[in-house]
């Protein structure tokens, strides 16, 4: 098998290590209780096996193709959005999400009405770019008993934390978040 | 972390155990080789760690949610289709697929296009339904490097193997396989 260049893999590692020191943890939805960690570490790759933590945590999730966007959303989110990294975001959060049954009963077409004509999830997204960097990680189809379906990590600057949290009210406020049977929601500061 | 009911994940292990008598091995695209097997076993269960045959392969795929089916056309299927493991159906094949980076680079709506409305994907299976029954499973997402996107598993009687022939022809003949840069098809009878 040859080695891909791009990595697609990502495995967080809540624990006592790493760059991200954790200023909150709330369980929003849901009663699984993540054990408390003070860091996280964020690591890249699918031949790193990460040691677990004596008492934290691993989540893994792998970037994928976009299951809902469209041509006209995607050259509108790839013209304003900005990458992971930027020196002045030194805020993030990584919120942990799974979805019920009844959302993956739904057919395709159904699942993108919620999501955008009900919800505009893709459209409430765009007004905080490039504030807001993020990306997606799916777990549900890396194995069978993942503990969430996906994790999704945010980088933005200390002075755009009322922004974040507004845009995540106005998607906890939307119909596709009916579907949300777990949720925890954690915040970082890099060090 | 509970365990669910309904298994999503399966093995395919060609070696030389096993139900199922490898007929034979064609190699349509690509220049990956696997390694002559007699015989397929197909374990399901994440819990199951298969031994890798001496000389051999282990494939590997979990069942997901729908991507491209709309409510009317899963209603249509739902109707038509059998399940697998039916008496008569002795004769199966796997068909191994990948994609190319320019199939995943599309946008969900440009997928759909080409699957359904260029090339009838979904209208052409249910044509040979109930005879031939299905089972897709996803690699993608499973790690970063497997070797095939998708595992296709079918079931049909003896009776009906010029009626799948002539299912895969149209479905070869497609839009949709323009983006195929890997496919190996592994005809096999139960003993």
């Amino acid at each position: 098998m040859d080695i891909k260049m791009n990595t697609r893999l990502f495995a967080f590692i809540g624990g006592d290590v790493g760059p991200w020191c954790v200023t909150e943890t709330i369980t929003l939805t849901g009663d699984l209780l993540l054990p408390e960690v003070t860091r996280v570490d964020v690591i890249a790759g699918s031949n790193l096996q990460p040691e677990y933590p004596a008492e934290g945590w691993v989540l893994r999730g792998v970037t994928s193709n976009e299951r809902y966007v469209i041509r006209e959303e995607k050259t509108a989110l790839v013209a304003k959005q900005q990458g992971l990294g930027r020196p002045a975001a030194t805020s993030a959060a990584l919120i942990l999400i799974r979805k019920n049954a009844d959302w993956w009963a739904l057919t395709q077409d159904e699942r993108r009405h919620v999501i955008e004509e009900q919800s505009k999830h893709i459209h409430i997204g765009l007004q905080y770019l490039p504030a807001i960097a993020r990306r997606l990680h799916h777990c549900r189809d890396l194995s069978e008993n993942e503990p969430f379906d996906f994790l999704t990590w945010f980088e933005f600057s200390p002075a755009h934390k009322a922004d974040f949290n507004n845009l995540l009210a106005e998607l906890r406020a939307s119909e596709e978040w009916k579907y949300v049977d777990r949720e925890i929601d954690i915040r970082l500061m890099r060090e």
